[in-house]
């Protein structure tokens, strides 16, 4: 058992930019600790600043290089930058090659970026709903901008997409990643799309692949449009990354004008109550009878006695008594 | 909306091998159709033969064609044959390259192979909910084996292979797949590891490390150790695919001795009522007031002045009103 944290102690060394207190209090929310509710409260008025930036796209296509780029230049314009990595195969979570990880390093000593991989498992509920409050502690410790990272693949990344204000796809050329875009409904989520590795053959094609595809799917927005812009990059060298933050900066303010920013961060809220509520009604339905109830149901659903819907029903019904 | 199907009908001309008939009842399960209910009584009784065999994997280290030749060995066996694709890259789900595409028609035009994409995104609780209902039809249309394909990243896909009896592992040399393997957890999912393109330089390595990753991870099940096979395949030829077959029987015999086949189709029943439960209950948050209900409170959350926690607590007692 840890021992109780001082809430309010830790939110002002978090806001003071100290990282261990930054982790302490993700490490409070993440794991639904029993201090957790007094964490959620006390955080609540620092909450709604952090301007919140989602990064997708395939393995490959040189997100990580984008990221710490990014990261680089976000710096550099005096940004506080926190860094919440979902990918599985990214090197902030510990999954790709060491020279990945190496080129992090930029970023490890200076305390003006802050990194967490969530890629941790057997969450209460999942990415889905422990990512959402680790944003709550990074929007509160005062991070200027939040970067979260996703490999484009799988429901749950895309979910957890869903918490940004603005969302860049990475694509490269020649990899048949604009058809793969368009299958996996990337397209519908980009609010940027950023052709990285674009002194490669095949990047002009990969440019007027996205172009056709936009023109093919324009969204309404509160009457107007927003149209996806596509910049062009060299991560590794760091070419185009101050094209990128100039277009993060530019869908920010049209969302602000057209009162998207305000419907995109309801949204985001009612998905994070709707998650915890879930997380926590899942968690009862497996108490029932001290889960009890469950097993027998699903012995008798095994066995093909009973049907998993009615089973479900049972199991409810058994929740409200 | 779409007529009313009789539904014993359906069933005994999907059990008749009816490909129709069983894309029928997969929507109607799948989509949550007014007759999901009367559908999911109807196939209980004819429900808990198949064996169910999940197969996962990196991109790029030859699924599809695995699962192709997979295909091919069961049906040369005389098994009829059931594939639920969730792997977006997968050519059974649309996502990869034609060539691919090409390669499963040899199976297109066999009436003893059933392909089905659970790509769809926007389902009421997502892959893992429609996954296990499209699993109980093709198991009461009769499939003798239902391979379910999945893609080795992100929890939703984890999920799903969780319903299997058996659960394939592969890779290819040179990936670097042993250490993002024991990275993803998929590790402690195998119960059989492939390593496919086994004639390419560092097939020998590769097995090397997953033997000495299996000899530090032996899990014990009924006072006993399944110690997962590891079988070399060069797919593309056809080449280890019987030995493939030969070690999904060899583990569903020690299952079946050991008591495990019975444990993890009740476990596997258990997620499932679980999972219809939650999402009844997500619907029902959801429909509060009309919806109003996690809309006003997302307001609030949304402007900083409630933690999403209370709001949970306050939507989860509106609904027991």
């Amino acid at each position: 058992m840890p021992r109780t944290a001082d809430v309010p102690e830790l939110i002002a060394r978090a806001r003071d930019g100290q990282p261990r207190a930054i982790a302490r209090l993700i490490s409070l929310v993440e794991d639904a600790s029993p201090q957790l509710r007094a964490v959620a409260t006390a955080l609540t008025p620092f909450t709604g600043r952090a301007q919140v930036v989602g990064l997708t796209g395939s393995p490959g296509v040189g997100k990580s290089t984008s990221t710490s780029a990014l990261v680089g230049e976000l710096r550099a314009a005096g940004k506080r930058v926190g860094v919440l990595a979902v990918d599985p195969s990214s090197p902030f979570s510990g999954g790709a090659l060491l020279g990945d990880r190496v080129r992090m390093q930029d970023h490890a000593t200076d305390d003006g970026v802050f990194i967490r991989s969530m890629a941790t498992r057997g969450h209460l509920g999942g990415l889905s709903w422990a990512t959402p409050q680790a944003l709550r502690v990074l929007d509160a410790a005062g991070f200027d901008v939040v970067l979260i990272e996703t490999v484009g693949v799988g429901q749950s990344e895309v979910d957890v997409v869903s918490l940004a204000d603005s969302t860049l796809v990475l694509l490269a050329p020649g990899m048949g990643d604009g058809i793969q875009a368009a299958k996996a409904g990337i397209l519908e989520i980009a609010d940027i799309f950023v052709v990285n590795k674009a002194d490669r053959d095949g990047a002009d094609q990969t440019v007027r692949d996205l172009k056709y595809m936009i023109s093919l799917g324009r969204r309404e927005i509160a009457g107007a449009f927003w149209r996806p812009e596509i910049v062009r990059t060299i991560a590794n060298r760091g070419e185009g990354v101050t094209d990128v933050v100039a277009a993060i900066d530019k869908h920010r303010g049209w969302m602000a004008d057209h009162g998207e920013l305000e419907q995109r961060r309801q949204h985001r809220a009612e998905r994070e109550i709707e998650a915890i509520a879930v997380a926590a009604l899942r968690e009862r339905l497996g108490d029932v009878r001290g889960g009890q109830a469950i097993t027998a149901l699903a012995k008798r659903v095994a066995a093909g006695e009973l049907d998993p819907y009615s089973a479900a029903d049972d199991l409810i019904a058994a929740l409200r008594r």
